[in-house]
């Protein structure tokens, strides 16, 4: 493969190359790329919505099994996913990017590609960044945009006793697949003509390498005409956004470990990792799947929506925080965040 | 000192401890640290302004000599700058860091508390951002939201030939007050009760150390009524930014020598190092002053405005970029960037 020096291109150089094919599609985009700062445009009742993640290799990424245009594409997918999760949508993302000389111009151009083309699956706009040196590694730093009127927007705190607790997808996917890439990186080490045993493993792969956020759930929701009382994406495990939506409301939480969604890749993986499947889906992390509450009076209509599963209810906050295990037995949640990165927002 | 792990809190906990004192003060805040994504009103006829900057260890910083505390009021502040640049004011802040197991929770407060100072003195509210571990050293990166009317906002594209060329406060301290920091870092190397020589360089050190933004310049302009037909902030350099306001503007420059505004303690540190004024004043970057351009006929009220200095005037496309030396002689500008880091907003 090609390789050209960062500094063969000069610094303006190399921006101009990456950012030459971007083009502007929302019109609320006044000025992208090219000015001190990105100037924005809402319509009256738009509110702003802003959040930000920083990914630092070897911390929230292996560049061993992890494709540089993936890791772009997973960098903006995770911002987006954010937005979802306040019911809004995003239109704008800026990007920081700091690479060590390890990296070539066609290195930054892979993770632009991905970064550009989750921009375009999602309707938004590159507006700005930074590309600077580092001394080891790489680091991205985005962030993300969006908007949505001020009576649509779904914050952590609004669950109330009575309400359903649902969940977007399955879990414990993308948990399974790092397990299964991590252990084939262990396998290889350096071996020569190495096959990594990936076959009927596609699809914990790629929930790890290539999430989506969940748009299309939101739009079913809008479409249903049902705002959730509160919804959260699911990042950081099961366990711990359950925690945030029952400190936030001030309420109880009770789910069932026998409704939760696992899917029969993510299970097998289980198996043969010999580890427990509820653990994996309660803590595994980077579901980037949609939890939220709705009131209790809308369960025909989240039952007709597909790819929605209900796993419990609200309580009140002296019932705790349950776990109703197959046997019928009551665990205590604990949340045990799997990631290093815990955001402040997101 | 006191010396508190990072893992002895917890993550959660890290960020409730570093953002339990954030109150905001904006009305457009809607929600702050806390949720997915932070909330943010503009009223009618207001834009939003974005820019993002990142600043790793070892490329943008030494803490060899750089306090915690100010580092992160600088990683504020030029943010701000960026804003102010565009004619706007800033209002909201995200931040993330990335901190290698050296760092304490005291450092990390140290950072937090210049932020918040920053914060406090420019009115700006920190409403997200992610604390993260990095595998080696410090990684920050920071977003500002500012806003301004429509008819307010100044792009670096609007100067026309006969425009006055105007820089505020003076240039190359920032840059003098670094090469001075390098070499007492150079002839310290470990001694013990080593005393670093900066007597009588508190100028250049604060230039360096702890920028300001121009929010004084961009509000007396403001109320004189002036709107400059083109601005930035100068970060990579004088030069640097005036050819990028000739592109944008499809202009000519023509600057002399003689007008170039500068400070005594940074004449003098040039002198000692045995380097020359004037390309420090050109190139020295990170000065964090305003350059901008104003009409012709607006020439005696900006010469009442104090700070400001005219250095030029814009030409014709086809006169090029011009530097007049002292001694009359012409010398086409060339930018010479010194920042490894090149913005492509800010």
């Amino acid at each position: 493969m090609k390789r050209t020096e960062i500094s063969s291109l000069g610094e303006f150089g190399l921006i101009r190359h990456l950012t030459d094919c971007v083009r502007l599609k929302n019109p609320g985009t006044l000025k992208g790329i090219g000015d001190d700062a990105a100037v924005i445009s809402f319509d009256e009742g738009m509110k702003a919505l802003v959040t930000t993640d920083m990914l630092l290799e070897g911390i929230h990424f292996d560049l061993t099994y992890t494709p540089l245009k993936h890791l772009g594409y997973k960098s903006a997918v995770v911002n987006f996913s954010d937005i979802y999760a306040m019911n809004g949508t995003p239109r704008q993302l800026t990007v920081s990017i700091g690479v060590s000389a390890r990296f070539s111009v066609e290195d930054i151009e892979q993770i632009y590609q991905g970064i550009l083309t989750a921009c375009d699956v999602y309707g938004v706009d590159l507006v700005g960044g930074d590309t600077s040196a580092s001394l080891t590694g790489l680091c991205l730093s985005l962030t993300c945009i969006g908007e949505a009127r001020e009576e649509e927007i779904v914050y952590r705190n609004g669950a109330k006793p009575t309400d359903l607790i649902c969940v977007s997808g399955d879990l414990g996917a993308a948990y399974m697949g790092l397990q299964l890439l991590e252990r084939e990186k262990a396998v290889y080490r350096g071996e020569k003509d190495f096959a990594p045993d990936f076959a009927g493993h596609e699809y914990i792969l790629e929930r790890q390498l290539k999430p989506e956020a969940r748009k299309d759930i939101v739009e079913k929701l809008r479409s249903a005409g049902i705002k959730p009382t509160a919804m959260m994406d699911i990042s950081d495990g099961l366990s711990s956004e359950l925690l945030h939506i029952a400190h936030a409301g001030k309420v109880g939480i009770r789910i069932y470990d026998d409704k939760l969604p696992i899917d029969y890749q993510t299970a097998a993986m289980a198996e043969e990792f010999n580890m427990n499947l509820s653990t994996a889906a309660l803590n595994g992390g980077e579901d980037y799947e949609l939890l939220f509450t709705v009131p209790l009076a809308r369960l025909d209509d989240i039952q007709r929506i597909e790819g929605i599963r209900l796993i419990g209810h609200i309580t009140e906050e002296a019932d705790g925080h349950v776990l109703v295990a197959r046997d019928g037995t009551e665990i205590t949640l604990v949340a045990q965040g799997w990631n290093a990165a815990k955001a402040l927002n997101g």
